[in-house]
């Protein structure tokens, strides 16, 4: 049975986490960066981002965990560390730090940075901040999860426990992710560790696929970012047996996984950059998966339905517009549309056309902060769910201008 | 020669064109009903939107144009007739009052419809118009233009004089088009006139042509409306020899309807809804027309480059972003961008990476209401241009609650 815990990155045994002020940022009160560790090292597995520009700490990332195992996390806020010159030497040079300051081997550190593309990262607050780090390492997982945070208003921290074999297990992850959201095949930044042993092939194994149904269904704003990131690390120190293969035991423990990356996905959408509302598409009656999955997609990726349900406005011709144009094979005489909220549900659209509805009940339907979409195509038994947000005033000031 | 001349769709000879307010519409200062006619039946050709969900009028339009002739252009804004029952009764029923008022056969009537989707549109205000709406033509073609305007806050009209085997022809057109624009195929409103005698094949040929690099290359919301269209009528009352082929005269023909719809295109785009500037993106140095376009596109879709330039910020950062999630096989190490604009041209990437720039400079050049992106490839000699706008607060506010 999976229980949520307290604890986040920390939540699972032999984790420590800090996160300091180093300088990267002018603003002294916001940490930018921050640290994960495991006591042992610990099997390890990525996904990443599929945008053709990388941020150069990927590249380092990917070619430490060749082997499948790491130590520790390090990432920095303030800076993408992409785009610009010696990237790559940098990011080596910031899990030298890290293998010296903790004792562990530099290829077994995961980097990442997040933050303006196309500037010089510079390496030497980090390296004198590389004690304070250091001793900033505790059970607390608040103070890595601030420092990874840019236009986050909102921590975004998960911990869950599960048995496998008998053995108590915990996991527990933090994202960042509010703008430049719309992932393919990896997503944002996230840090999942678990104490659950796991040999890094089925950890891959296990998160490739989660993605699929989990970040890789989340929007904020259709830009899939250059230095999107999901690790997770599981050191086994929860004592089961290690999981090699597929059974019982890894599907316990992908239903863990499950409801960490769920979580982070629904707090990342909710808290894209501006929004005041948290979207959730679900569709079914879809003749297969990939029907659905763009179905859903498309519409929480629509400005225009955006728009509308940040005006609390029941505009469902916008949702049928995006249905229409996302490329998914649908019978638009077919389509159902209602919306729900804790206000109730309501609905707007039966076999492709309007039905008469109480515009004041709908209103207070959407006026919550969480709004579902529930598309029926009626053709099928496959579903899926997407997650966005609402497109307000704040987003496009927010990234009117982001550098200054 | 071409030479831009006054008049829009009443430029060519035999045209007259007006417009009323019928009662779609509350407001009734808003003209909602657009008629165009020529006095002689016309070749005819158009190109339709590739959403799935059509709306009613398209189907009408698609069935009338069948034997490439048409004699009148029948639009309403404020009801998109799309997603409603009756939908097509209702498109039949208006070609029929325009055959009828104006003694015309009903299978020569193009009919068009914008505004909101999913309402049923009443057909009386319409019928009982019918009259002011003839007593309306004339030779002034802004009754019209306004009428088919929705969240439009400029009209977008156009006219050329072009000569062909030695006679001088005309055409000209009008666009309406502000949001809900992210053309695939085809887009937007636009009705355009000739008087050159060309005939429907080689008229279907010209515009399928030309709307690959025109109303395809533009982008307001990435939101594919259900009820774009563009259609072209030549009556051939010019009296230069039928254009039955390609030749000298079909690459003449070619170019004024170019220069019509390339001037349209970028009245759409500026205009695009809560816009303040318009956004010109052109790729260079690609290596095919396919990736040139691909980039071009993808730099004006996404909503934080649009966001940057609306807050004249120079993140460049965000257009490599935007290539890298295209799709498009680029190298990224080769690629460079400026900005221009009437202040001048500023390098801010060269090789894929950062180059020192004068950020007074670039928001001098950002300032401006006209904004070129230029991307250099450095890979091949193909090339492409988009057209889009800046991402406002007033997108927001006008799509927030559009319906009341």
């Amino acid at each position: 049975m999976i229980k949520i815990i307290e604890g986040g990155v920390c939540a699972a045994k032999g984790y420590t986490a800090g996160g300091v002020h180093c300088g990267i940022r002018k603003n002294k009160t916001k940490k930018d960066l921050a640290l994960i560790f495991s006591e042992v090292p610990a099997n390890a597995a990525a996904v990443y981002t599929t945008n053709l520009v990388k941020g150069a700490p990927l590249v380092v990332t990917k070619e430490n965990l060749k082997d499948g195992k790491a130590q520790a996390v390090i990432c920095n806020s303030g800076n993408a560390n992409t785009c610009n010159e010696g990237g790559e030497e940098i990011a080596e040079e910031m899990c030298d730090l890290v293998a010296e300051t903790l004792g562990i081997k530099a290829s077994d550190v995961i980097v990442a940075s997040t933050g303006v593309i196309g500037q010089p990262l510079d390496i030497e607050p980090i390296a004198l901040s590389m004690a304070d780090l250091k001793g900033s390492l505790g059970n607390n997982s608040q103070d890595a999860n601030q420092a990874i945070m840019t236009t986050d208003t909102k921590e975004k921290s998960v911990s869950v426990s599960f048995e496998i074999g008998g053995k108590l297990c915990s996991m527990g992850g933090i994202a960042k992710g509010s703008g430049m959201i719309h992932p393919n095949m990896a997503t944002m930044l996230v840090f999942i560790t678990t104490d659950a042993a796991v040999s890094s092939e089925m950890l891959q194994k296990a998160l490739s696929s989660d993605v699929q149904n989990t970040f890789n269904m989340v929007s904020v704003d259709g830009d899939t970012s250059t230095n999107d990131m999901v690790t997770v690390m599981a050191n086994g120190l929860a004592g089961n047996e290690e999981i090699i293969s597929e059974g019982e035991d890894f599907n316990e423990f992908m239903c863990a996984l499950n409801t960490v990356t769920m979580s982070l996905c629904k707090m990342i959408a909710g808290d894209g950059e501006g929004a005041t509302k948290l979207l959730e598409c679900k569709v079914t009656g879809a003749k297969d998966e990939l029907t659905a999955k763009t179905v859903s997609k498309s519409v929480v990726c629509s400005s225009l339905f955006k728009a509308a349900m940040f005006g609390a406005d029941a505009n469902w011709g916008r949702i049928l517009c995006a249905i229409g144009y996302s490329g998914a094979d649908v019978d638009v005489s077919k389509i159902a549309v209602s919306f729900s909220s804790p206000k109730g549900e309501i609905l707007v659209c039966r076999n492709g056309r309007g039905v008469e509805f109480s515009e004041e009940k709908a209103k207070e339907i959407l006026l919550e902060e969480e709004i579902t979409v529930n598309i029926d195509l009626s053709s099928g038994k496959a579903q899926a769910t997407a997650w966005g947000c609402d497109l307000t005033y704040d987003y496009v000031k927010i990234n009117g201008d982001y550098r200054t």
